[in-house]
């Protein structure tokens, strides 16, 4: 291999950049030249690319977003856009391509790939989705980011005694909803793997107050319903007023924690080794503590589990 | 004065706690004793008042929120609660109160003192719209949280190339939109106190645009109209796409900024000064970098404005 | 088990409050009591003991430092220590003991247990050095702060074109400044694990600075030479002149992580859980992701090894 | 003016580079070339200097440090230094100044346009010891930066019931160890200003356990003496064991404050302002919240004193 690339796609995470450091290091360390290719499969069709040296990537291991950054490609979705984007890498001299990114992205470097084009994942997504790595880039971060800001309204929620629900981010996957909630000592939390359980929840906030607690909150992923729905709901059947907070997009920013830096730092060094070693179709995933090569296709094959242990300490810790 | 009592009321505000920590020492420093009312005009109504000595009010500095709690008190304002509120402050012994709150609660005050009863406030609100002082309780706290919100949103905005529409806190008064709208650099910023001229921003973001700029943030104080509203508006006019954020009650949160836990110091010591000296229906102001006393009065009757400066730097720095 | 006793011993670490309030809620969910051992085996001695309520734990899960105290005890090293230590668990009817702390206090907990009486440990300390478990409680926290103090370095660092040596906590192990150099990408890290090669260093540090590299860091844990003594070296072998920061016992302090309140509260109620079941003589422990539990006696009988991944990732990454 | 040229000189603050893209696209919006002199005096008297545009400075309102670097500069301390800078600033067509840095930049400022060249300065220093001013840019970051790592310590401190030494920046000036002292609720400060009376603090520190207070925070301005020195003596004078963290660097780096980017950006337009309106040696000042111009020899020729205010408020609040 004399020339890689590497593209960052789908919705931005925290240490995204760190991760196309580690790519690009590690590949110059091995004599290896660097293309970055900006605004994702958009950007790669329309051979935006731009050479990226061991003082390019200096200086962006803690800044949040993506340098190369990301958009939607209507176009690479196209019978024809797999081909045009192979032209490209070969116009440019690219023999393999690292994809930061989640399952979507994946699934585009699955398809590059078919006819033997060695492409090789890092998986970032806030949303932690991700089957066969225990963590994303970005994961622990958002939780972070998340966390900061329920403990902020905690403090208006306790000063009068309300109850609050707050949104966070999760369409398909309560890993966000969940951490946060015990991190947080939420009182309750509600994660679209889970059937809402509207009276079970009123009992808990009777008897909550009933023993004297006096304000509340109750952590919702996204992809169970909207904040105001839930706070319509809890009105209806149960007489209780809320107040609500949609945490949005604030979610996906900031400077990546030391575990994200340190998780994107490794996943990039071990994509690159993938490459060079010749691995095909597969991912650095962080298992029991340790890298390791996945099948690029559990990203979208297998569905990743909650921790039933989690969802019972929030229960069992905030009596 | 032999006992004097502290409340805080409205919205709660970062600061508030070592407020009521510099109240409380600053009076036992000159042998006065302190109660604490809880919940605001409410609790002050039930007698619910707790002894706050020195060590009760220790490391109280920098917790967010209000270790008094608040609340609002629809009791408070039918014609006998007045007297009511005075009865109980007579059983309790307690020959002056510091109100720590925003223009609502200062009004409040207002009539409590109408009989000669010694009343002097602390300006305490994350709005900084109370006429007669440079800042209040909270307000630096809030802008601060505000801006570390903006900065991790602009980090997706810039990794994705897209317009941001931030709904920050203000409903009368545009100070939180605009300092920060010009501590994190945004492109504009709407306020109740200016009428919005969509026209002239579909004009800033199609230049903006032209000279390469692809991303854009608008600060929106939450008075002026919701983020939705905007979003619509700038889709109909100028067929801008744009995602939105509400802050919401996170920006309320926090522990206090060091400004605002050295204000509230000052202004605690200084309107317990006030109380001891004799001084009625006053407020501890901060002006020009020291305290004073300013009548409470201003605190409704005058209007604050916005400082031009700031808005002509918004426009002139985002170039 | 009808009432139980927790203690946090040694130095304080960043979760040990989550682990506090996760032991009492867990076993109040059990009906068990808990009561609350202040100043560590000091306190025992003493019996200064507290009653913990649902209550009593409530909003200290984000709290820095310990609500329990924590010192150090020649008393309980005496001969006749571990008997009087007994009586008082007695006296005040506890049937249990969970211990938060490092090796030495569960070498403590290890003592008392010699008849049978039922002890189990949580691991919290930032050093991360006990073996059986991945992470200890408060490990995330302090390579977090440890980062958030080495990015503002690197401003200065950078700004001044200078050579930063900064010296973080591990007096045994470089767990903490190995990971701290990964997450800032500091161009060296020097850990007690591995001897210090001065020759490599200055050659490092000549190669950065003829590719234009114009400032450094080097972290370096405070078990392998004091900071004053390293920049000393580095004038003297390859007139080196770098400026120093002592991290200290800031270290220790603040919020947890949510990573740490989550493992924080896990780690709690999986010691309450062996408690209950009978286990004795062990601690929770987190292993390849999840809770279980593993001998005290690993924390002083095994040594911990450093991820040679890592090291080779400070190397690698900045090139 | 048709071009003008910005430097930052003596050490870096947080809010330089805010000051820069002020002054670069406050120039730009009336038509002015800017060019950015790299490394202060030094990289003036080489030439080096780089064209600074409208999006050169844009993302950099909230990096710490500089990305102008400065450095210092014996060359221009020379007799023909001035000369040597001047030919430079006409050989690159430069009509104007600003100087974003100290007193120490600011005499050299002074020198710099004894013959009639145009020179304006923004006062930038985390020292705030800048007469003429109320703030500086980078001291209230300073101040926020310093209070997290005090809260970090406190938690240690409460922990273990010690007394810790915090020695602050701050070699002639105490502004910043007093606002820390102030906002951290520390029971101590000792500032250059004030002659130390151990004897007292002693004192105190007797009182203050007597009372049950089993934890003190002295905060000391690296001025007076060093923190082992100060250690030392409590020892010597009253038995007191102390530990001890000096904060160092990290005070000086980060990203800036809301208050400090508003005020660098203020004052770099203001700046801007002085040059093109024909004023010359002025610096932009804070005066009672507003911008004005004021003498640049301020800097030097006057002292700013302590508010007296603030030290009673030490005493007062800490008992």
């Amino acid at each position: 291999m004399k020339r890689i690339a590497v593209l960052t796609g789908g919705g931005d995470a925290p240490g995204m950049n760190a991760a196309v450091r580690a790519v690009t290091r590690s590949a110059i360390f091995k004599g290896i030249e660097v293309v970055g290719i900006r605004r994702g499969y958009e950007g790669l069709l329309e051979g935006d690319m731009i050479p990226l040296t061991k003082s390019s990537v200096g200086g962006i291991i803690h800044r949040g977003g993506t340098i190369l950054r990301t958009a939607r490609s209507e176009r690479f979705r196209r019978p024809e856009g797999i081909n045009e984007a192979l032209q490209q890498l070969r116009r440019f001299d690219v023999d393999g391509l690292v994809i930061v990114g989640g399952d979507g992205s994946f699934r585009g470097g699955w398809e590059l790939s078919q006819g033997g084009f060695p492409v090789v994942g890092v998986p970032a997504t806030i949303d932690n989705d991700i089957a066969g790595t225990d963590m994303t880039v970005g994961f622990d971060t958002a939780i972070n980011t998340a966390l900061e800001a329920v403990k902020k309204i905690r403090d208006t929620a306790s000063s009068h005694d309300r109850l609050f629900i707050i949104e966070v981010m999760g369409r398909e996957a309560g890993f966000l909803a969940l951490e946060v909630a015990v991190a947080s000592g939420a009182e309750s939390v509600l994660v679209p793997e889970r059937a809402v359980d509207l009276g079970r929840l009123c009992d808990k906030l009777r008897y909550a107050r009933k023993r004297g607690k006096t304000h509340s909150l109750i952590i919702l992923a996204e992809g169970v319903m909207a904040a105001h729905e839930l706070a319509g709901q809890l009105m209806d059947t149960g007489g209780y007023d809320s107040r609500i907070t949609v945490l949005g997009h604030l979610q996906r920013g900031g400077s990546p924690t030391a575990f994200d830096a340190v998780l994107a730092s490794r996943m990039g060094a071990a994509a690159l080794e993938g490459l060079v070693t010749g691995r095909k179709r597969v991912m650095a995933v962080y298992r029991h503590g340790g890298m390791e090569l996945a099948p690029l296709s559990l990203a979208w094959e297998q569905k990743k589990s909650l921790n039933p242990e989690l969802l019972d300490l929030v229960e069992k810790l905030s009596i």
